[in-house]
């Protein structure tokens, strides 16, 4: 067995893992010093350097045939920020070669940094994702990477149903709140999930050339994972669209019981006031000085509301 | 004729039927100590056994040539929930070989758990299903289960045509609901059977070295059964969001109609108030002492609540 | 020139017309008894028979080479229904071999019926259907048929017209129903047409060993017949959905009106009531006993009244 | 130089004009009787004479080889009808072979007309035109005819933008209606050129033949010129749909804002009226006869709607 | 190493630089002047010509071999028009053989007018960009002008945050315009972007052979970039869409509340009115005379009030 190296760049953001002749270099948040010793050291191409750094990227392989043969990869995986309630993507840059992997990325994606400092101390880690090549290696991170995804899409999942518990209860205050917060999380979950799908999928026949061991199986198995989570995104963004609908739908009920009310109110109060008003005058009046006066008035102010009311239920109004 | 052998392991929660050289294993909920036991005795790959107990799944076909030379196959299909108005999937994971077919399943597909019973008491049903091998046998547990949708479909039409008949009837209160869950319904289904179209599609060609005979016609039968429930759930989310759209201009008509009562009740009580008021002031009044004031008051009211419902009408606002 | 033989099995409910050595087989509201019938007589595979029975079906065509060498279609055309007010599909199924053509139906399809009744009283008729053997006669049959679309077709374009014509009129009243009545049947029409298209696409070039001419041109024109309807039905879709949606704005646009109505008269009507009120009060009030006092309450009422409205116009509110 | 044969045809409605061996003739608004004369002068299908009589019709190109070697074209083209305001299609028909270009059409496509007249007038367009064979005319007559269709695009345009400084003024009365017509004409629009671009898209190659110079620039322009109509009615299409939305917001909005001035009156007054009501009872009141009574009176009616408002305000109300 | 040319045609619209065998023909704002300067001087296409003068125009690559070996480009990018606040686009011209490369555009593309200016002053810059071919040359300009489409891209991201910031604010006046206007940009600016993937991604191929270097990776890049900027569009237009309905959501539930308070103050205030007119009656009325009337008619107005708010709380109407 051979010993593994385990060596810290002082004056560089790298560290590296050495097991075989297999070296995992793990740079976090590079900067152009970083950028420089791997434009140094390694035969990358200058603008797959200039990549990393630029904000603007997209998932990609590219693939550089021999004397270069290595590939880079572009990846994006969702991180939830808890604080701004917003699902974002983080980035991780990969350089893979035949006895080489490096990654780059700036510390947020927990299990990536993990997994490094697993093999860091772990022997036998190191053994099982080191021994089948950097194809294997990166099978590993990759996996792990796409698992991550999992409880980001439950709590996405819970999220609705709350929703959906929510939006027949009467205190539907936060529930538009609710559903756009929803909404706009799935929005930018799919847009990270999309672009890595095609990447994903086409991996394993370029990287096959890294690794011992034959990896369609595990490979097609993680990408039936990615197709999984997209599946669930796109009935997720369904599921709020319709929830959407449903809630604009009770809102204009809820106005449509209110102004019932109203003019229940009005058609019952107003004829009564107009009634009193027109023996408030200050004019002879009928049956004023009667001592049965406000028994008649009583009278007259139930036949009106009375005819109103029935008018207007047969109208199907009220 | 063989005599079959049904045979059951009293430790492990697996039972089993032989008959000629062909065996049904059926797991209902299986533990890990199942999958350990096929692990043992099949040439399983350890991700397909992985698979299973993993919650996260899409239906697929794995396909294993010689030596291994099995079919891993993962199957939804949806169950209604009576308690929560829900449809589901249940997961049905199938490993087909030359001489034996392994069901996983969690007990909740009435039809595959039936059918199984069926083929352990009678001996004619399990010469009917196994004489002409595994693939055979394949083919009528799913197209039993493909069947099984179908009143789970026709409860789904029933409740549209529920809405619609209600939808234009005044007691209205429940169709909001209605068309929300029945939404929600149609979209977990659609879920469901979208990503086993491309299953059920492509599985005859791979099944075909498992069966004595020439079965692309039962299989074509059986992707049009899947194709025209597809079809239906199309036409049913068009059909709802139709409803939806319809429901919501009927609600802003019963708006319009509350608010113009309110405003002809407005339009005729409130002139008569003020005019009442008026006449109500504690302050020497035209008419007011003479015997035909109320007449002249009423006239007043008249000339003016006529005026204003003219001057409304006129300009079509009431 | 052939004598036809137009037999009638008085048992069986079916009726046959033969001309040269082409048979027609007509089997209206087919039972058990027809399709064993047909079992026995000819060499169709026994899932076609069911098929026909079973009521969940799709638009199709199985072909069956040598020795069977028959083909099976099934047809959908859309049917309207008048007191229902709704489209649905009527379904015809055919058999067409060598020398034999065999539709089985439920008598619904106005056209077939004819057509058939016309082949058994005109021996032209006969002669000119006939002539070019089973492929021609089916050609015939589905042009037949397809055209029997337009003018249902064309009702529902009428009926387009006459809510755009309704829309903008105020007596909008019934037009919500009238949207949503043609939604769900353009919706139906689609359905039914949808999967005819890949079916009547593709119908030529199988049919063409059972005829003796080239019949490209055709079906070809058939084809385009089927692409018009579609596209038809593609724009009646768009301009439904443009039609709920310019409704439902007038609707918010008329609730505006009204809403704009009430609060004028409240502007108007209720400080003139407060001032009248406030001369109504039991205790001293200033000018009370002028010979002006009303004259001073209506300048009052008519400062307050003038000040709201003035201050409501600029603020662009009434 | 040949000497151009400009002739009439008396009896039937056509007019043709011969440059070299090419003829043009073009039969305004066809009867039966042209179609006759066609059958008997010309080998074309019945199918394709039949064709352009009924009125059901969808643009395509049928080619029809050797021995008869002609092309039978039906386009649509747009035509604004001033006074419906409507976009409605106009078709051409075209048979094109060797040394002949018919078209028929029913005369309301003024480009076309006018071409013809050009060409009957003018040596030089007839040179221009037709000595390039009648692969090159059908070029020019097809491209004139798409050119035709800018000032029908410009002015959807101009009412878009129209609409779109209407839609935030307050007079937006007729805002509704222009985008329902609006609408209604980008979706015929688009009808009438989406099955238009698959037929000049494929016009090039079949017409090679018959021309005597390469043209594949000259008709990739001319796809290029639909192609960018279709664009353009895309974006009209997205950005009327997006001007509806809007108008709806601004319809609530607006209904929302009517609504907070009624409250804010009621919330104002009828405290006031309540007050006035009380001081107007005929029962003993406090204060009812001190000097400072009114100013009593108006303090408590401040305090009323001041902690009304105060109240209201406060909860974000009002 | 060659001494460049810089040469101004005063006559004409047009400058250029000369760099070893490699000439950058510039012309801002042409007339047919030029175009015809242009006919003269170089084997062009008439059609590419005129395609430049005429308004109506389409992103495409047109190709055309030897002997005349030559492409033409037409590009469009966004402008941000900022006194409009509109997006539009800008087109470019190019046209680029083994020893040329001609743009033409009207001035408003910022970095080609500074590209071009650098390369007249500055030697370094222009051996840089001129010493690899005009093939290189075109990827360097068409580089830089995708560059230029970030800002315009993140002033929408920007402004979309604004949007989102304000909608959950009470004072939401202006969001609906800014929704209306953001949508508008979004719409043009994938209109602008959407051709242009395909003749980015289509480019590197017909460019090959006009540079001496492999630029598969740098025009890989550049289609990355196109790529990334039209997925941001994407979801920028699925925002905003979601954006839309939430502010709507949000209107109706102001709208709800609005209407709560002006019931809840009818349900108050009426009751009381009607219970005071009452007592304002000029007709003897119980109680009216004892000397705790006022708190009777009190009482009265308690119990009527309680009750019928009572009443429509327990019907959750309140």
């Amino acid at each position: 067995m051979t010993i593994p190296q385990v060596r810290k760049e002082e004056q560089l953001n790298l560290e590296s893992i050495t097991w075989g002749d297999l070296t995992w270099v793990n740079i976090e948040r590079p900067t152009e010093r970083e950028t420089e010793y791997l434009a140094q050291n390694y035969p990358f191409h200058t603008l797959d350097l200039d990549d990393y750094l630029s904000r603007i990227q997209r998932p990609k392989i590219d693939e550089y045939g021999a004397p270069k043969d290595y590939l880079f990869l572009v990846l994006h995986f969702p991180v939830f920020n808890i604080e701004a309630r917003v699902t974002t993507s983080s980035q991780v840059s990969v350089f893979i070669g035949e006895n080489y992997l490096i990654t780059l990325h700036n510390g947020e994606l927990k299990p990536l940094v993990k997994l490094f400092r697993e093999c860091q101390i772990d022997e036998e880690s190191r053994q099982e994702y080191f021994s089948q090549g950097s194809g294997y290696l990166l099978y590993r991170i990759t996996d792990r990477l796409v698992d991550y995804c999992l409880p980001i899409l439950n709590k996405i999942g819970d999220n609705i149903e709350d929703v959906e518990d929510n939006i027949f209860s009467d205190s539907a205050r936060g529930t538009v709140r609710g559903i756009s917060v929803l909404r706009r999380d799935i929005i930018s979950f799919r847009r990270i999930i999309w672009p890595m799908r095609a990447v994903i999928g086409s991996l394993e026949p370029r990287v096959r050339r890294f690794t011992k061991m034959d990896m369609a199986v595990y490979f097609g198995d993680m990408v039936d994972h990615v197709d999984k989570i997209w599946d669930a995104l796109d009935e997720y963004k369904e599921i709020i669209e319709g929830l959407n609908d449903t809630y604009d739908s009770l809102a204009s009920n809820r106005t449509n019981e209110v102004m019932r009310i109203l003019t229940i109110i009005a058609t019952i109060l107003l004829p009564i006031t107009v009634v009193a008003s027109i023996y408030g005058m200050n004019i002879p009046l009928p049956f004023q000085h009667s001592g049965y006066s406000l028994l008649y008035v009583f009278l007259i102010m139930l036949v009106v509301v009375g005819s109103m009311l029935y008018f207007f239920h047969r109208k199907h109004l009220i």
